[in-house]
């Protein structure tokens, strides 16, 4: 099978399949290719294909549905059949699910659950989205401190049908504090009788409740784990995030990142799916707010309508110079939101990282406006090349700085760097350069 | 502890710490933070401390260390600590090393190792840089078809200590053929006389030695697995990636993503590291080669220079007008490229995307030709304003549709999509709303 996830779409039926066929893939498939694949029929069909599954596959194809799909189908599906498929489902997926529900079917999902995980949903639906609290999972092996190694593998043996991982234990005291992570790998190569307290890492990598999703998925990248334990400010174990749901939150995090820095508010949900009423609110927005930015270049040349009308060659020049301003900040803005998004630079770094700007843009600005002189000079003269040579050294300089400085500013007024996307640092150095361009000009060209 | 990688930093000893206070944290710190630490020495300071360490926690530390680090180190270490540093380390690691090195070091390295080590560096060695063979690592466990439960944890607990993942083994035919997969929660639960051919899973998701490691890392994380298994054009096994590797290649290609839709050649390399001469290299040739797309602009700009004499008025509204169509071909190139990049579009989307796009254009471009035709009316007039508005609504289709399409086209080219930046749709989408702009005026201002 190829991983190409055109190929895997090509490996699902199609409308015209046989039943047969159908079944088979369903049968066959591994659950999250028959979401996929179930997300694509009409609600009818789908449902009847759910249904048709048994209870481990339904939960399993289940909870890898679009949450708008899970949504849809709690609707459709009994409320003892939905109650058995989520009891099923891990923690966090559960309670992503209960949130969305609207309160009726909320109320009816509690009172069909057991008792544990009536609470587990309640205490969990509390935290935040986007914090470890609402990321992590409940589904971990606690182990007594005192056990030994045999002890506590035949405690795994016994709980891990109900795990969503064993491959990390963690040892908690009677408080629940966390003392210690057991790695299985360990575990199954220590002799029988071997405490685990010798076995086990002492003052294991963790992440508080309210931790940022991205924070914790940082952190399990960093230091290459499957799963990392959250604690609350008591230090006390409360659930652990698995290295799986990090890469989802991670990839949704830099999916915001991308549309930020395209000047689109973070759609939250598959483009294909998206509604067209959707992508033009999330896309309105700032196309308007970019206007009023506008507006100010276009006041800007307004000033100075004498220079124009008496060197209507200038103009010709103008895309030229505004755009270069805004490209080079655009390169600079994005270098700078992707490094802070990585953690490869932090905020005490700007300093640093200024001068460095400064040089390499005035590198910049001297190249480019090199290769324009020549043009300048074919179009308009020795007089209009020196001035559009000296405004590109500027603009390509002004437009680096606001497009490096932009996302540590935005950062340090609490506000998301990737906001400094290329079309917001383009308008900015656009007005910049349209004021710089013609008082060069009309200095230079005595008007 | 916290997850912020700044708070890290912070909690790492500086220049100005006691020897003991350092000793202690290189003693006790995770790999990964140590190697950031030992980073930020000076080499001879930082050499002392890497070969003060005893040999498992120098090897964890010198694989957390850059490439080009580690490449440094290498040079400096005698040639016997280097060896026996590197045959501790994961081959897909050794590798990476390995083809850094000087044809020389090369030499050295590949006697001072074992004849298996040797082999597999020769072998991995030769697999092309970013595909699954690049990746892969050989530190897995393979288990015969006829094996028992208890039989393959007996063999677990052999070979463990050699291995970079045990969670998953894999079990092959005599021909080294692929034919399942045993996870070892599976294989602590079962009845130690239990076949193992019962309890794995039989045709496990897998990956070709040539796929893209981006395509790696979409399969394990779609399938949330801990590693994939890699088999060659025989199906025959030859090697797994890791899940964190597979993260670690994601980043390294999102963060190329990022870069180029910045019209950044990717960069490969921290940019707090990264020389100002490097910087200044993966930059200068996209602005250089805008500034033609540019030319084009004011070659247009050119064509209508009597229009510009006449009404003046009009020039005040270019950078709104082009700015405007760039910004929201911006949009949709970024929504594009990043869907394309997560699997959420592909290819034979594009007709669907297209008419949707179209309205959604529409829907933008009436919206902002309501927004500028005030001011329009203010700054030129009746005649002004309608020519403003109408080609608002024109150029804002006109980017948008350039900006969807683009990367499909260039991923057609067998391109990178990413290469649509937000700058090269400007560049395009101002030449094309200049000419619109000003033949609109032309033809209603009656010039």
């Amino acid at each position: 099978m190829s991983p190409n996830q055109a190929f895997q779409r090509a490996l699902m039926p199609d409308a015209q399949s046989s039943k047969a066929a159908i079944h088979e893939f369903i049968a066959l498939a591994h659950a999250v290719d028959v979401a996929a694949f179930i997300e694509r029929l009409e609600p009818v069909q789908a449902l009847q294909h759910l249904r048709s599954l048994d209870l481990a596959k339904k939960t399993a194809v289940f909870a890898y549905l679009d949450l708008s799909s899970q949504v849809a189908f709690s609707n459709l599906l009994p409320h003892d059949e939905l109650a058995s498929v989520a009891s099923l489902m891990a923690s966090d997926k559960q309670v992503d699910l209960f949130n969305q529900l609207e309160p009726a079917k909320q109320q009816q999902l509690l009172q069909d659950l057991g008792e544990e995980q009536r609470n587990d949903i309640r205490r969990l639906s509390a935290y935040a989205e986007k914090t470890a609290g609402a990321l992590m999972c409940c589904e971990y092996v606690t182990l007594a401190a005192n056990l030994r190694a045999k002890e506590a593998i035949a405690q795994l043996r016994q709980e891990a049908p109900e795990k969503e991982t064993i491959y990390r234990s963690y040892i908690i005291d009677s408080d629940r504090k966390l003392i210690g992570a057991l790695r299985l790998h360990t575990l199954i190569l220590a002799a029988d009788d071997k405490p685990i307290m010798a076995l086990m890492e002492t003052d294991p990598v963790k992440v508080g409740l309210n931790d940022s999703q991205e924070a914790v998925a940082h952190v399990i990248n960093r230091y290459d784990l499957t799963a990392v334990p959250v604690v609350d400010e008591n230090d006390r174990l409360v659930g652990i995030v698995t290295h799986d749901d990090a890469a989802d939150a991670m990839q949704q995090e830099t999916t915001e990142d991308f549309h930020k820095t395209g000047t689109v508010e973070p759609l939250m949900q598959s483009v294909m799916k998206a509604s067209m009423r959707l992508l033009y609110k999330k896309r309105i927005v700032w196309l308007a707010l970019l206007i009023f930015g506008n507006l100010i270049s276009g006041a800007g040349l307004a000033l100075f309508e004498e220079t124009i009308l008496a060197y209507v060659a200038l103009v010709f020049f103008l895309p030229l110079l505004i755009d270069s301003s805004g490209n080079a900040g655009s390169q600079s803005a994005t270098l700078m939101v992707r490094a802070m998004a990585t953690g490869d630079v932090v905020l005490s770094d700007w300093r640093k990282l200024i001068l460095r700007e400064l040089a390499i843009a005035l590198a910049l600005g001297l190249t480019m406006a090199a290769l324009v002189f020549p043009v300048g000079l074919m179009r308009g003269g020795t007089e209009i090349a020196t001035v559009v040579a000296l405004t590109m050294i500027l603009v390509v300089m002004v437009g680096s700085i606001v497009g490096l400085s932009l996302p540590f500013l935005l950062h340090k007024l609490k506000l998301d760097p990737a906001t400094a996307s290329g079309p917001l640092v383009t308008t900015i150095a656009d007005a910049v350069g349209v004021i710089v361009y013609f008082s060069i000009a009309t200095a230079l060209l005595n008007i």
